[in-house]
C-alpha cells in the first residue's frame, strides 16, 4: 500500500485503515488466524477448529485474509493435491490483538446479561 | 448471564461467548464504544465521529451495544427530548481489546498490499 498523506484515522470515512478494521473486527477473521497460530493447517483443519463455520463462508474469510497478505494459502504438487494455510508475518501480528480480544470476551463472558 | 458450566471458548459453537464476539468484532461496534470514551453524546455527535455510518446502521448498533449492557441510553425529559448514550464500565472494559486493534490497524496500515 502506498504511503498515507494524512495520519491513519479509523474514524475517517476515506481511510484505508477502515476497509482493514472491518476485514480484522470480524469473528471468523479472528478465529481463522488464531487458528493458524498453532502452524499451517488444511482447509479441513481450519474447519474443524472453527467449529459450526460453513464451507462457504471459510472459503471467503480464507481468500479474503490471503488477498491482504494475513495468510500464506500453499499448494503442493501432489496427488491427491495438498493445499495449506499458514499465517504471514504480518498475519501473526495482526492476530495479537484479536487473540486479546478473544481472550478478553472469554475472561468476561458472565459479565453480560 | 447464569455462570458457565464449561470453560468459555470462542471456538466452540455453543459457547456464549461466540455471540458477544460477533457483537464486539464489528467495525461500528468498536468505532462507537471508541467514540463513547470521550464520555456521553447524543445520536447525531455519535454519527458525526463515526464518518459515513447510516441513521438506520447506528441506531441498531447503538441498540445491540445497550441489549447487551454495554452502552446505557439516557432520556432526558427536556422539550425538546434529549438522550445521551454512554459507556458501562463493561463497556468501558471492552473498548480496552478493541482501542487496541484500532490502534494496531492504524500503526500497521502500510505494511498490507
Amino acid at each position: 500500500m502506498p504511503a498515507l498523506n494524512a495520519p491513519a484515522d479509523a474514524y475517517l470515512a476515506n481511510c484505508p485503515c477502515r476497509s482493514i478494521l472491518d476485514l480484522l473486527a470480524d469473528k471468523w477473521s479472528a478465529l481463522a488466524l488464531g487458528a493458524l497460530t498453532a502452524g499451517p493447517l488444511r482447509f479441513g483443519e481450519v474447519r474443524t477448529r472453527l467449529e459450526g463455520i460453513s464451507p462457504k463462508v471459510l472459503t471467503a474469510v480464507l481468500r479474503r485474509l490471503a488477498e491482504h497478505g494475513l495468510v500464506e494459502r500453499t499448494v503442493f504438487p501432489e496427488i491427491p493435491l495438498r493445499v495449506e494455510y499458514a499465517l504471514t508475518e504480518l498475519g501473526r501480528d495482526a492476530n495479537g490483538p484479536l487473540e486479546a480480544l478473544r481472550t478478553w470476551v472469554e475472561a468476561n463472558i458472565e459479565r453480560f446479561p
